[in-house]
């Protein structure tokens, strides 16, 4: 039986792509070769790369506005230090919306001086402070536009007049903002993208170049800029199934689109959290995320019985993280609305059961 | 037609590890899910990442002997740049033996001092130095197992008293040595290992944590030997297919049985490049790698007609790198003795047809 899949990340990526992704094991386009064994400098792989980056730029309306599309290795981790080893000359300016933001204000805090603007710690991150302002004197501002572990969201970016970093890895590609206010983007792609295995790195080119220090090679974006995002061999197949996944939002009819069918997965899921009376939201109301329910069943004796009708549902991955506790619904990009109604049914049945 | 792949890396992969793999992509042992939408945390993919550390230490001989086996990502160019970051205090010495060796040395005097103990600069790289004494006053020795792009390998080890580190991405796994030599052994998965996208890293335990500088977290061994190689999201597929192949390699009857495999197979292919008066070795014959043989046609005019042949044969990825310019046949572990048969009657005819 194909399960309902809430995981919060590697998670859901479209049917279609799954059948094509495994074809290209067998047989890349009647190659006589699988995807797996061909050159990162062949002529098959080169268009597949190509490809990935400019409709990864076309999706986000950041094509000839100076940006380059990276798809490189090693998450978001890797990105909290070498997005401030590029740009941080004397002080990074950083909001702390959760577990990911702190984990790249640690690596920050290596290369120079740390201003944390605002913090929602006080309330172990349910919301998103709103009460800061970023002063002039910080080389960029860095924020994480979802935070996947509490389900908030930034749902209004602050005036800046200094780059802007965004750790987008959990709801990039899913709703239609104006992503020029951004100067780096940074995304593991096992969310909206694609596989675990590659991170997408969106720069604004000409933001680039202005630190003194001597970055190494691998961490420094410009040597994979001039390298069109091969300097090294490229995660060959994550590309490629991330290039599958940004077709299919293509076709779909882009972020708008997507961004729609997502709201009515979302309204559906937290109006069902707020009428049952066996759930309580976690996140504040306004900064509720579109990517990730959080809430908590209000009802311990309950507990067993709701998790073995998730199971006779066919329900996967909805353990909260164990920093919040109870239930995470994440409803990425490729999850289809069906999935949240199986959801809502059984949490109306165990309504009926209590 | 299924094609006779020597690309020297992305590179051909054992038959039954692609099928296995693709039907991965759609069901994951009858879990209703794909192997690209579980979660890292799954016991699935724990299970998997278990299994592919601990068989990597097996094959290698390595068990219960203080090593950890990490599947990292970022490639050995990363791992030029982390290796030292976590070894070098003052100084390291360097054997330099081509592109990968002189590009380690670039990234570790970022760090300190380098001592270049002997180079084989002066001839194109076409052998191994082996004139040169390893002093104690270094941290570590770093040296190249095998030279991809000119086709020259190590076959004796220097005596060393100090840690050794080993960038070992195009022949581990392909030979029967004393891997305990080793303190470090790093290898991106694309040769011998699995498909592009993750890195090995077997690391002693007890030789870390003796430089002074502070490490970011995601380049410090530590923090993912402390987290089980799952510090953060590990690239899932990568890490699965590597295990379809390290237990295809167990099958076979482990290093041993493939070393004599790689040995008919390069003997092949070297003799025919002896006899046949229309081609010349590139590399120092008692260096000569049995991963990648290097040659030259000495006819050009026959260039167009062999590299016809070639296409007709369904030979793949045989051109040679830019530095050396001729050809390379690439003939890692899974590449079949058939496959080098195949070669070697296109060579024999053009020799007839000269």
């Amino acid at each position: 039986m194909k399960k309902h899949n809430f995981s919060a990340g590697p998670c859901v990526l479209p049917q279609e792509v799954f059948g094509k992704a495994s074809e290209a094991i067998l047989d890349l386009d009647q190659s006589g070769l699988s995807i797996l064994e061909i050159s990162h400098r062949s002529k098959a792989f080169a268009d597949i790369l190509e490809e990935a980056r400019a409709l990864t730029l076309e999706l986000l309306g950041l094509k000839n506005k100076g940006y380059q599309a990276l798809f490189l290795q090693g998450g978001a981790s890797l990105q909290f230090y070498m997005s401030a080893v590029n740009m941080l000359e004397k002080k990074g300016a950083y909001l702390d919306t959760g577990s990911w933001s702190s984990k790249a204000i640690k690596e920050a805090k290596l290369l120079g001086e740390v201003d944390v603007l605002a913090s929602s710690s006080d309330k172990n991150y349910n919301y998103i402070p709103k009460d800061y302002k970023i002063s002039n004197d910080a080389d960029y501002f860095h924020c994480t536009s979802n935070n996947t572990i509490f389900g908030t969201q930034i749902k209004n970016f602050p005036a800046s007049d200094i780059p802007v970093i965004c750790d987008m890895s959990s709801d990039i590609f899913s709703r239609d903002i104006d992503f020029s206010y951004f100067d780096i983007i940074y995304a593991g792609a096992q969310k909206n993208m694609g596989p675990a295995g590659t991170t997408l790195v969106v720069v604004k080119e000409d933001i680039l170049g202005k630190v003194s220090r001597k970055t190494p090679s691998m961490l420094d974006y410009q040597t994979h800029i001039k390298k069109d995002s091969a300097f090294n061999t490229p995660p060959v197949y994550a590309v490629y199934v991330s290039l599958l996944n940004l077709r299919w939002l293509k076709e779909k009819g882009g972020i708008k689109a997507i961004e729609e069918e997502n709201e009515k997965k979302s309204k559906l899921m937290y109006s069902e959290i707020d009428i049952n009376p066996l759930f309580d939201g976690f996140a504040a109301k306004e900064d509720r995320s579109t990517m990730n329910a959080t809430f908590t069943l209000n009802e311990p004796k309950l507990k067993e019985t709701f998790e073995q009708m998730l199971v006779d549902a066919g329900i996967n991955g909805l353990n909260g993280h164990r920093s919040v506790g109870g239930y995470r619904a994440s409803m990425y990009n490729a999850l289809p609305l069906n999935s949240v109604q199986v959801l809502v049914e059984v949490m109306d049945e165990l309504e009926n059961k209590a």
